[in-house]
């Protein structure tokens, strides 16, 4: 995985965006308090001094960085595995969750939320940071608040099972990493699929069995 | 919340007790990496040399043996809020998230899992750790499970639902604590108690509408 991004990391032309590729994977695998600048540099292949030539700030801005590029990077993986909720929203749904559980297999567990790690760590102990997390769950939520209406849900349901969905995902995903198995990925996407299929059954539409 | 920790941990008679009790709060606050061990003695108020007489094998062993006391302890907290399934299953559940909400807000939302932050910390990084952090999560599934089983829940569906549970709870804290928000902890709550309650009219029971 590490290798991966640093194959990335070498073809893209900045050192900024080098050294923001390698602090994302490296804060997913190890967290914020678990990964020195100099491993960053190193991985980046980037002077030390350009550390703080990109990132006056040092840590903390660097991270916030790595926080809302990851974010951003995230959110659209994840709506690309949605897709458009088109005909079968409940298949789609159930679907990305699967896709992610075998993301998880295929990665010995590391390629889950990139930014679930640092948001504990910093929840409670770096006011900036902190709210760098949460813009990235906020506008992940409003996202699949939107997707969930796109398919059908209800506006005054759509942001509550939103949160819901966010929420079992990113347990699901502590659960997996820790027991080294799907199986909370799975169970979870199972239930959201559940509760979307009710939702549209109530809204007097017939949502595919898939 | 500190301090309630320091008051508790000065009235428990051993030291050994004490470190264990600070380094919970510690970790719970501010996860593995972010907590040194000169700060759990200082607030233990214990001698250095006692953390090597008490865990030889230094801030690992402190640390699994945190987890392992914190999985016990945090096991009971949550079997007693949801209480016996009795007539209310569906009640109980909703309001075990409900209860978690308010502790969140009472607490600056610090007072979530105990274990979450540092099993992610670990989770590729250390295996002895992260084998620690599994059996915690395996015997709060194992619990739910059966909680589900005795309000009804059939035996093939209880363990699956019982991971969506705890998955929904675990990733709710991680949203509560970024956004400073219970939104995700209620509504987690919600969904989960819709599907117990799905899964207890599916059996032929009238669960309440509570």
């Amino acid at each position: 995985m590490i290798s991966l991004v640093l194959r990335y990391a070498r073809r893209v032309a900045s050192t900024r965006d080098r050294i923001l590729a390698v602090s994302e994977e490296l804060f997913r695998r190890q967290g914020l308090n678990g990964t020195g600048l100099k491993q960053i540099l190193d991985q980046a292949e980037a002077p030390f001094g350009s550390l703080y030539h990109h990132f006056p700030g040092g840590k903390v801005e660097l991270a916030a960085a790595t926080i809302e590029r990851a974010g951003a990077h995230y959110g659209a993986v994840v709506a690309a595995k949605l897709g458009d909720p088109g005909d079968d929203p409940v298949g789609s749904l159930r679907g990305a969750f699967r896709d992610a559980a075998e993301t998880l297999r295929e990665t010995d567990y590391v390629d889950a939320c990139p930014i679930e790690t640092v948001a504990l760590e910093v929840a409670n102990t770096n006011e900036e940071l902190r709210t760098a997390t949460a813009r990235v769950f906020d506008s992940w939520t409003d996202a699949a608040a939107l997707w969930l209406a796109a398919a059908g849900v209800p506006a005054e349901n759509s942001r509550g099972l939103a949160l819901a969905m966010l929420a079992a995902l990113e347990g699901a995903f502590v659960l997996a990493r820790a027991t080294r198995t799907p199986d909370a990925v799975l169970a979870a996407g199972d239930a959201i699929a559940a509760l979307l299929d009710a939702e549209l059954r109530a809204q007097g539409q017939t949502p595919s069995t898939a």
